[in-house]
């Protein structure tokens, strides 16, 4: 399958990237870098050192003889858009190229409003793109469980069947975005739906959990290949954030009182369920959503079972309830719904306590480039009701 | 009290700010006038002639005695917007200030983002200028009731009681946006109540039907003081501009079968809705929606009942059913609740034969204006599915 993976140099785009060359797919990267750039401009650095695009790819040609493909292009930029979609023909286009971090989208309105420029009109330029040049590609698109929020009844995939008044509908599935950035992504979501009922465009709504793990099969062949490790405020995922943090013997930062529960899932399970909806295109027309994870942790359950699993190996390990930065419930009920994936063939990858145990390992191993001053949130959802004085220390 | 009426040159913000200073409220146009251009890029013009917003405005202080302030900038234009709202200080900010129609958005994609960037990021930089320097003030947003599509159940407003597996919940409202501009009046309603949850913003959206009739008590004061016309493909609304048709001897243009149902009221009920939801205002941290409109009907409906008034002042009449070049359902259930505004004391003003008569009657007054080139659809949701020349008149 020729496919091109925007945002193939990032976090799940290049695991995804790898994996679907190797399981032998034509990959076209197409990435503006600006994930690289985000980092500086905020001081931070990958906790695991990752090479240029170039140097990974050339390092991927050499291992295993396959190429994967690169065009430095930023998605809102249409024309380039365009001729790398003429160019490259794709049975199928995976759209990772967004701002993903719903701090950084409450940093200021400056931030809000880039993260809306880059993800709406990136996005919209993906749907125009597919449909003036290559209308049977199978868009397969990153959205997340965060579009949901924590309604108090159980989560289905992207759509429901309600009952009002004596007649009913299946309808959109109500979303409450939690941030900026969440917000950008009910956008798209709308967007994607709207151009499959008017264009018969063929779309995969992928709304991804939190993910964890950096490794996979493909990243581990060589560190030339290394996937990025974040454990910063603004890009770090809560369990990889956890495990830096028991490296270091920093106190594991839950925010609030923990409960807040929320859907996870492996690295190695997101390339896997990229794979599977490109082996399941969704017809022509159709707009399908499929809610991508393996499990459901509270917050203050997932920090107690890295403390757990530190202890067990050696390292004094606290939890630190600290203030809040986010507007959200702490207490809650939570279900949803992930058949869709498990029924196309997702075995799903549970979390283990030597998975925990590994990216603590990993993270000792390059604790040396840890700069703790990145760990604590400096970005408040509501500045001046969360203050980070607010913190207090526990075991 | 003191008002910013954002979009206060264009329809309905003209005759709103009007009929505020006329109630005794301090009015503040901004508008960029963008609206006026875009008339002379597609080569439209009201059919009533609408003075400069600077006539307009003398002509209401020498005819009243009541000043109604003007500043020219865009809300894209962040800084400007800031200047404003912390030298006006504004108990209300009552925002009209977007390109309100669904053929501008779907011209081709250069139009779809410019919908959504002035839309989308002015929504986002007026929520942020309330939030920085008027964090009570009550914003009045002007939403749509096409927002909601036409699903089989009832539309509520905004909110709807879900019961789900045994358990409940009250969740936004499910929306089936029909145009790329509808998406994004669904954008703005999140980023509202986003708003509103986090930082505790209180505001009401007006999820407004389509608004017909031009005059009221103060555009009719002077022929400087008229409010616009519009009858063209691009931003004529339907009973507006079956009206210029049957001035014209043109046939009604319905698109489709007509079965095509809809919200609508009279713009003398628009501007007291927003007067209504200014005087209740909303609470602290409160987003709610009304559902503005006083009425539903079908388009063939419509069309028939302009055709018979037309008729019955002997001018010949005829319906043509034309290629839709929408992707809508030309059959469906309808039904939408509309009981905020009414408890608040809204008192309809129902479309009657005199009103027809009267748009008509305007359209003959200024009939050397028309271009009759400018009514038929060159704008197709699916280009190639809907063609003009499947058109067929019928009686």
């Amino acid at each position: 399958m020729n496919v091109i993976v925007i945002g193939g140099d990032g976090y799940c785009g290049w695991a995804t990237s790898l994996y679907l060359s190797s399981r032998g797919h034509d990959v076209t990267i197409v990435d503006s870098l600006v994930r690289r750039e985000w980092d500086r401009e905020h001081g931070l650095e990958s906790l695991v050192p990752i090479a240029s695009t170039r140097r990974r790819i050339d390092e991927w040609s050499r291992l295993t003889g396959r190429t994967i493909r690169f065009d430095d292009a930023d998605v809102t930029d249409y024309d380039a858009l365009c001729r790398i979609v003429r160019a490259c023909k794709p049975d199928a286009v995976v759209h990772f190229g967004q701002q993903r971090s719903a701090p950084f989208s409450m940093i200021d309105r400056e931030h809000a409003v880039r993260t809306h420029l880059n993800n709406t009109i990136g996005n919209l330029n993906v749907l125009w793109a597919l449909h003036e040049n290559a209308p049977r590609a199978h868009l397969v698109k990153l959205g997340t469980m965060g579009e949901y929020g924590t309604p108090n009844i159980d989560v289905e995939e992207g759509f429901i069947e309600i009952e009002h008044n004596g007649r009913s509908d299946r309808l959109p599935f109500p979303k409450q975005p939690g941030s900026f950035y969440h917000l950008t992504k009910v956008s798209d979501s709308d967007q994607i739906y709207f151009a499959c009922r008017i264009w018969g465009l063929r779309a995969t709504d992928l709304n991804q959990g939190v993910v964890y793990g950096t490794v996979t099969e493909q990243t581990a062949l060589s560190p030339a290949l290394a996937n990025r490790y974040d454990y910063d405020h603004i890009f770090g995922t809560v369990l990889n954030r956890f495990c830096v943090e028991a490296a270091l013997g920093h106190p594991l930062t839950v925010y609030g009182r923990g409960g807040q529960t929320r859907s996870f899932l492996d690295i190695r399970d997101t390339v896997r369920c990229v794979e599977i909806a490109l082996e399941h295109p969704a017809a022509e027309g159709e707009y399908r959503v499929f809610n991508q994870f393996t499990e459901m942790f509270a917050v203050d359950e997932l920090a107690g079972r890295v403390a757990r699993v530190a202890r067990e190996r050696g390292i004094a390990c606290e939890i630190a309830h600290v203030a809040n930065p986010r507007v959200e419930r702490e207490s809650h009920y939570y279900n949803c719904v992930n058949t869709n994936l498990r029924s196309l063939g997702l075995e799903p990858t549970l979390l283990t306590d030597e998975t925990i145990a590994s990216l603590i390992a990993l993270a000792q191993e390059h604790a040396s480039r840890v700069d703790l001053s990145l760990i604590p949130s400096r970005i408040a959802w509501h500045p001046g009701e969360a203050a980070p004085e607010d913190s207090s220390a526990v075991a």
